[in-house]
């Protein structure tokens, strides 16, 4: 029995089960198209009737005259499932099934489901689906799919390898890369992942030395360590993995829950986790088959690399401007040439202007002008790229057009291109020579902040044992034991019992913040829980009883008697700095500015834990309204590095079985030198955090 | 002599001046397009060789046999010059000028730009340019232009005309347009808008029956008052005008600038000018060729509209998920059915399913579901929109997937369309049915988010005459005291000399701030001169006399020796309402959330001036941070009335000839029911503000 992934992406023998005789049937197309595509092995047509399109046709599986590596399972829900079960039984190594009707659609569809991964338990027999609208493998001339966009004669064949949890898209995918002059080596529907997940399946087109890149379209996140492995190992390959994932809305996300019943893929963590496994995540569906070409050639950036500087060269002013402006939006400068840049540019007779961008629409669209500029910007060591915007001529002259361009990435790699025509010749030959080539300015944008985002994928971070505590709370006090041991500072505290505040020596002066100490008490200001600016012995005396009061009035079954009483301070802003464990990706590390605008402007940052130094300095920068503790117009500056060691420190509970979550809210940041400290914090032990 | 843009746009005869035989030549292209395209008229080449593609050339424009309607002179930009001056002293109607060379080209080229404009001065003739590459019209069979682009043979003719500030742009839209199976009416590149501009360019084809929509590609905002007057005339008469507007980024802001030589036109404004003007304006390429099919479907919103709701019916749920994150992204809500439409539904034999979406995948593409399908949603009144979402089959049977779309758009407006695959026949099929179709996700989203947020156009209000007061400064007390007049309130003050503080009763209660009263005195913590918290009568004195002293050590020369004492308020939040009248657009409000996060998430809203209880109630819905004050998560609620009252009254400065700006920092918002409290503010008297 052959393994699963081979059997199902090269396999020799094929069985259609519920192939049908009726054109106009979804069930009639994979053995078409498997036909038309002029698959070299053996197809057995499973069906009723003796014949299927003038083939003969086998009334079962064990009719068959041998063990096909592959069966492709076109009958509705309940044929299906038998038709799995027999295949397990025959062994079968690989079945891939189109019916739907499991577990989004609701329980009965959700005991269907077990009761499909029953049937292989235990067997060599692994499935693709259910909900999988098919697989293909061009190189293999294998078209085994109900997607009706596979009739086409001569399908682009190229290095690109589509996954897709949507069935329709590889449709669509391949149908818009033959309109870019983008070809493929296989595309698979990955449908529900019941068995066989996206990553697995990808991971086995890993050696194939005519696989160059991976385009992937995700609804949800599923799978994520075997996607984690399968990017580490297209990384370990230089084949880059590109991400067009749904979700970016609120609406969206739930979309994709309803639409293919997966777990809610929160999209803040999954961008994270994509980052994190060096995957390129794109917002424009034409990037996604566009980008591919740019991330070969742009190295990924290491930590602390600086921030990338694009050149254009143009023959249309208002076309490169769009995507100046796009990359501008995006945070990437477009600069000038430097002036050794500038003299090179002038010593080969070229004017650099005075422009953001080398514009030669006066000199005209030569070759002799357009290389010499090309070879002097590709050699300057300000920029990380260099767009060459085409205009005209690349619809009218697409050699001329095309040329400099196609010679010039001979040397370097650092080039990409934009036709601001509608100009498919000059794009085709573009990608005919690997040279990465736009047809909007917005996806042209779009790569390119994708690919400078991309980093280093890390290894998965062994999970630790989950060890005890299982839901339990942790009150104040035991919250901030935890974060001490680990490095977070808190401000200084001390528990008493209620009654006996006040009676003893601070160990810290006058004012003191008063609060309720209890485990079970999330939102201590709303039952009257917490006294500010406490100033005296009497007054914490008093605090101390009017809280317990309080409390009790609110919640008499809790019999809160234990107070915290801590000092106050001063800070120059505040933080939330949060942890969870995330059922799907594992531990993560949140960082938002304070208070009610950071809810509202959404002004946060996600990342997989743990986090090094670094990646803190990262998050930091992506939360905007921090820069107003970075010296922003004269304002002090707060103790940003004590704030990157909290949030590396508090990220260390990664290696703890026991936090499922844990919020330090606020985290005060205080002058420059001075620190962070905690002001509260709440943890929870046990499994997963939401 | 004719009027200079009907000799523009149709003219009877053309003069082709500095026409080359040289076909590798960007002068030789007028002529040749001109012949290819089938120009009725009489054609006369100006050149000095006798001959030029075969025609008989003239030496000069006086030698021509009769004064030309227009004439198109390629010559370099000193030729250029005195061929404009003979077109002026021959009573040539209408030239356009292709040479750049003017104020773009610093001081020298301001120079010449002035000589051009005193050349034509007194005469009848208008110029198109400098810096022109032509104007076509096809409907008169008039190509006459030196883009490249046109040389192809059967342009694209529909209903959109055109007008860009970059000349390159005209080709590139024309071609992208064939692409899409989209034509046009005419073309015109209007250069630096020298003489004519594009306002007045286009306000010529208005009562052409044969134009039925407007697409502008805009570097920069120039002839505000003409492209409203244009915008105006085209809302009146239902033709929609879209605008693609470079500038969206600081890096294009700047290189919009450099490029065109044109003043800054900063986006934020030009965005409330087109707003307020009636222009749609598209952030993507492709969404400017696509929208006005969408806009002549979608009546402009009224005030106080509900938010737009958007149903979608697919056979592709990934396909939709992309038009409906991107929708959701721009705030547009995508919704099921209400019950009455899954009763009609249903009865009509379609499962609604439970989705936000209606997926008709497993129904398969059948022109008997789709169409009552789509009639259902069409009839419910829960929609704006309705977006039919088309998989594989608008790629492979495109009849079977356009005609039930363009049947139900037959009886219906609000229908738009997105074809997942690459699908040029269906897209070309439902552009000739004059069907809002989409090529990608982005571009749908990004329409659709246009025509809703478009809004009828607004008469120009007439400028007050300037009166006095030039560049001068009013203090804080001056200040207030005008926008008491306006209905602006301000906090309880009194201005005393600095030696009298404390010495009578405030007829408000301490404590109180105390400030420098100086109107040459903007930042007035930075030197000393305020105080707050005062509380009693010495401590008032004391007070004063610090900020004197402390005034006098920084700014000796002032003599400021007032203080404004004002009662201190206790404000739920804090905004900035600012003012100012713009040299292009005139007078604009501006709305911001207080404090130093205000500049660094740039949340903001400007709209032009005056503005009314509406317009005033978006601006703060605009204002993302101020949904603090709106009730969130059980927070007192601020006084948005108030607040509202406040834009519109400090709006009615546009009523003022004498103030150039006005800054309320801030504008204190107190609890519901108890109003808006300046309590600081500046007011600069004069022009224009900046």
């Amino acid at each position: 029995m052959r393994a699963a992934p081979a059997a199902l992406l090269s396999p020799r023998s094929i069985a259609v089960v519920g192939a049908s005789d009726d054109v106009t049937k979804t069930a009639s197309r994979p053995l078409r198209f498997l036909r038309a595509g002029g698959f070299g092995g053996a197809v057995y047509p499973v069906a009723r009737r003796g014949t299927v399109m003038g083939e003969r046709a086998f009334p079962t599986l064990s009719a068959l005259p041998e063990c096909p590596d592959h069966a492709f399972v076109l009958l509705p829900t309940e044929g299906a499932m038998a038709a799995v079960a027999e295949c397990a039984r025959l062994g079968i190594p690989a079945v891939t099934v189109l019916a739907g009707g499991f577990s989004e659609a609701g329980p009965e569809g959700a005991a269907r489901e077990e009761a499909l991964r029953e049937s292989l338990r235990g067997t060599g027999t692994r499935l693709l689906g259910p909900n999988s609208i098919g697989l293909v493998n061009l190189h293999h001339r294998m078209v085994l799919t109900a997607n009706a966009a596979f009739a086409e004669p001569d399908l682009p064949v190229g290095g690109a390898f589509v996954a897709s949890q949507s069935g329709s898209m590889i449709g669509a995918i391949l149908s818009r890369g033959r309109g870019r002059g983008l070809g493929f080596a296989g595309l698979v529907s990955v449908g529900a992942e019941v068995d066989l997940d996206l990553g697995s399946i990808l991971a086995a087109t890993l050696d194939d030395p005519k696989v160059t890149s991976y385009l992937l379209f995700l609804e949800t996140l599923r799978g994520a360590g075997a996607l984690r492995d399968f990017a580490r190992g297209a990384a370990g390959r230089g084949k880059p993995v590109v991400a067009y994932k749904l979700g970016r809305s609120a609406e969206a996300a739930e979309l994709a829950v309803s639409h293919t019943g997966a777990l809610a893929g929160e999209d803040d963590v999954a961008d994270a986790f994509l980052r994190d496994c060096g995957i390129a995540r794109v917002d424009t569906l034409e990037g996604l088959l566009e980008a591919p070409a740019l991330l070969r050639r742009i190295p990924i950036r290491g930590p602390g690399a600086r921030r990338p500087v694009v050149g254009v060269v143009t023959t249309t002013g208002g076309g490169a401007a769009m995507v100046v402006d796009g990359l501008g939006v995006r945070g990437i400068s477009v600069e000038a040439p430097g002036e050794a840049t500038r003299a090179r540019l002038t010593a080969a007779g070229i004017d650099p202007g005075h422009g953001r961008i080398l514009d030669l629409t006066l000199a005209g669209v030569r070759p002799e002008v357009m290389g010499p500029a090309l070879d002097a910007l590709l050699a300057a060591p300000e920029y990380d790229l260099v767009v060459a915007v085409a205009g005209s001529s690349s619809r009218f002259q697409p050699e001329l057009a095309v040329q400099p361009v196609v010679e010039a990435a001979k040397d370097r790699a650092h080039l990409a291109s934009f036709c601001v025509p509608e100009a498919p010749q000059a794009l085709a030959m573009l990608a005919e020579a690997g040279v990465p080539a736009f047809r909007t300015p917005e996806a042209c944008a779009d790569a390119i902040a994708a690919a400078f985002a991309r980093r280093q994928p890390r290894p998965a971070v062994p999970a630790p044992a989950r060890t005890g505590g299982e839901g339990r709370m942790l009150d104040e006090a035991e919250a901030y034991e935890i974060l001490a041991g680990l490095g977070v500072p808190h401000a200084p505290c001390v528990a008493l019992p209620a009654d006996g505040a006040g009676r003893e020596e601070l160990p810290f002066p006058y004012p003191v913040a008063v609060k309720v100490l209890h485990p079970d008490i999330l939102h201590k200001s709303d039952i009257g829980g917490v006294v500010l600016g406490v100033g005296s012995d009497d007054a914490l005396a008093e605090a101390a009883a009017r809280i317990v009061r309080s409390v009790a009035a609110h919640r008499p079954a809790l019999g809160a008697d234990r107070v915290l009483v801590q000092a106050m301070t001063r800070p120059l802003g505040e933080v939330l700095l949060g942890y969870r464990r995330d059922p799907q990706v594992g531990p993560v590390v949140l960082l938002a500015a304070g208070g009610v605008l950071t809810e509202i402007l959404r002004d946060r940052s996600v990342r997989l834990a743990p986090v090094d130094h670094e990646g803190a300095r990262e998050m930091i920068a992506e939360v905007r309204a921090l820069r107003a503790l970075e010296g922003y117009r004269g304002r002090p500056r707060g103790d940003m590095r004590a704030l990157a060691d909290a949030i590396v420190a508090l990220s260390g509970l990664a290696g703890r079985g026991d936090v499922a979550e844990c919020e330090i809210n606020p985290l005060m940041v205080l002058e420059e030198g001075r620190g962070v400290l905690a002001v509260d914090a709440v943890i929870r032990l046990g499994g997963d955090g939401f």
